[in-house]
């Protein structure tokens, strides 16, 4: 039993902002079918890749829904599409896209077949132009405070965290909107621009209160925990940390632990101000960090990894994705948000469920993605409504594919 | 009239996810109560500092906020807490937070004064340890994929991916779950950590799957698209742009924009490979910069952006943030997500409404957010139900504060 159960939400998507927001939707259990076109969509072979060729990328984002195959070019196609979404159900009717489909797929027409669909729409700025992740980063300033202090280089962000963030919203806006519906208030389109998202996101962190009320720009700090005291160190054997001193508490911990305490207090007899600001951390980081250097350059990680732990400082280790599998016990099985699972076709490696728990309700352990179209004769029988013969010519006719009928999905 | 009007939450919070999280209910259309200990929380100063010394910071976060300020050290001050939280309403009864009290604060304790109470809680790691996202993302790999190729160096991300992403997980988890208790079905505590955020995202993506079934680790690509081709020019002027060419209608874009079909021909023909497959765009990478790195080198912005943009071309500038406030439409109030706001004790500078757009009902412009305790008489009086007698008591015995009582935040 999950949280969501009953629900039934449709998604035409690619990528990873809506595909994200249906996955996250279905691993709180609800219902999501995900169509796609004959052969897959636009993300259908996205990196990373299997040895054998299959994305790893698609099982990912495309976990615990159900998938059918559709020619959208012919008219069947498209009219079994718009049977799924807005076939009936007071909990059915919830509709996700990023697919810019004019005419027989925008919300106007859909909304003629059921008065009452919730369709949120994500698209890439409000003027209805394309923007992916990599284009929003540079256009709002965030590479050019990323990365070593003494670069010029705008470095841009290896994690797509604007369409993470977008994905997740659309999973806000749609319970949003049926929520409004089920108060009796009718359905609605949302629609949701990339860029806006990051926009807004400016604005949230009073990065455009700052360039409007004070002069330069925030540029380069390197690993610097911005606005109080964050630094990466090296140790003495190799192995990099970053360590915390955003709250007092850390702050004072971080000083103590290294045995700092006076150095800190002459530090700040010198320079005239009292390092408890956290502002004054920031302001003299470089200060600070000389005091420090030395320390965390003497000595090998496992010399002062328990007393940090115990001392409940909070600081980490820098590892590659391979080493934080490897070694970090919350990346195994131990923590219960993993499981071991096969992935049809590719292999098995650990998958995450739901990172939310909810106390009334078990967990629901991480589910395969499906492969393309491997649930096109269900959902054509139970929500699209077709008749076995139905089904049988639509997929004589080729409108129609599961895994038995299709084309290799990578024949190209 | 917004989304959520009707929709009460309580928050006690700080710093980024859990304000985020409030905020966006707030700007959707909730009555979001903040409360704080008195002089302010961990976050009250927290930067970017406007030039006055107040925090940018916390007026983006807390946008729409009612604001009342407590002391939590005493018993008055914790029972008052309590039955903000606790309050009587259909709508009301819901929580968020991620400040680890445990005793009179936690869900056992709560939920005995409402059982149907929904309590979100946003801890650091599933162990209950606080992590920060600068101690996440090392943790988890991400700063090693980051920055320039020839680098060994681990590059922080600039913005708090992960926080924004819990943040955003945690609006849909608590609208998750007062759908759950409006079927009837209870209220629950909802717990979510960071790093469980962090961890299941990188399972999404795919990367756990790569190390596992893949050898080797992902390593840096500087500002290359990944898995396909997209990268960064410095152009004539001086400017540098980033160009996309993830799918195959926007690889053949670039080059029939650049005149360099042929070119990209001849490489297919030397290389023996068909660009028209993403992963060879991706593997082959460098060969097609090659190509396309003189042509933009040899010209300035504004002789090919005119044509790029009539192609259709998915491409944008670096820009720092200033840059992008001052020359950025879709920064400015030609974008209806902002408008200019005057934020009481700061200044007037652009504040941002929720990106996404409800059809059905008319898009609420952004408000300020509250000076600490703004709204105590009146959350003591309309949510608390207490009588202008108790309301005068608790001001005298210094339980609680506004801003014609209140000492300065920044008073230390």
């Amino acid at each position: 039993m999950s949280v969501l159960k009953g629900m039934r939400v449709v998604e035409g998507s690619a990528f990873v902002a809506v595909p994200l927001a249906g996955m996250s939707l279905a691993q709180m259990g609800a219902e999501v079918i995900r169509f796609d076109r004959l052969g897959g969509g636009l993300d259908a072979g996205r990196w990373p890749l299997a040895p054998n060729g299959e994305s790893l990328f698609w099982a990912g984002m495309n976990k615990g829904k159900k998938s059918i195959a559709v020619d959208m070019k012919s008219p069947e196609g498209r009219e079994l599409i718009t049977r799924i979404i807005t076939a009936p159900g007071e909990d059915a009717g919830l509709f996700l896209t990023n697919l810019r489909v004019r005419g027989w797929m925008d919300y106007e027409t859909l909304s003629q077949y059921r008065r009452d669909l919730v369709m949120v729409t994500l698209t890439g700025d409000r003027h209805g132009r394309p923007q992916v992740d990599y284009t929003v980063n540079p256009a709002l300033g965030i590479p050019h405070m990323t990365g070593p202090v003494d670069s010029d280089e705008p470095v841009a962000n290896a994690l797509p965290a604007w369409d993470l963030i977008a994905g997740n919203m659309c999973v806000s806006a749609l319970l949003a909107a049926e929520r409004h519906r089920l108060r009796g208030k009718g359905g609605q389109e949302v629609e949701i621009a990339l860029k806006d998202v990051a926009a807004a996101t400016l604005g949230h962190l009073g990065m455009i209160g700052d360039v409007t009320l004070n002069s330069g720009d925030r540029g380069k700090s390197g690993n610097a925990l911005y606005g109080a005291y964050g630094q990466d160190f090296v140790c003495a054997d190799g192995r990099g940390v970053m360590v915390i001193g955003l709250t007092d508490r850390q702050w004072r911990g971080i000083c103590k632990a290294t045995g700092t305490v006076e150095a800190m207090a002459s530090l700040e007899g010198r320079l005239g101000v009292s390092l408890a600001d956290e502002g004054n951390r920031w302001r003299f980081r470089n200060e600070i960090t000389a005091i420090l250097k030395p320390w965390f350059a003497q000595r090998r990680v496992p010399e002062f990894e328990a007393a940090f732990n115990d001392a409940g400082l909070t600081w980490s280790e820098f590892r590659t994705v391979r080493e934080a599998v490897e070694q970090d016990s919350d990346l195994s099985t131990e923590n219960p948000m993993f499981t071991e699972v096969q992935q049809p076709g590719i292999g098995t490696f650990r998958v995450p469920a739901h990172p939310a728990v909810f106390s009334a309700l078990q967990r629901s352990p991480a589910r395969p993605a499906p492969t393309l179209g491997q649930h096109t004769e269900e959902i054509l029988a139970d929500v699209a409504g077709c008749t076995g013969t139905e089904i049988a010519k639509l997929f004589d006719a080729g409108v129609v594919q599961s895994p038995t009928f299709a084309k290799p999905r990578n024949a190209a």
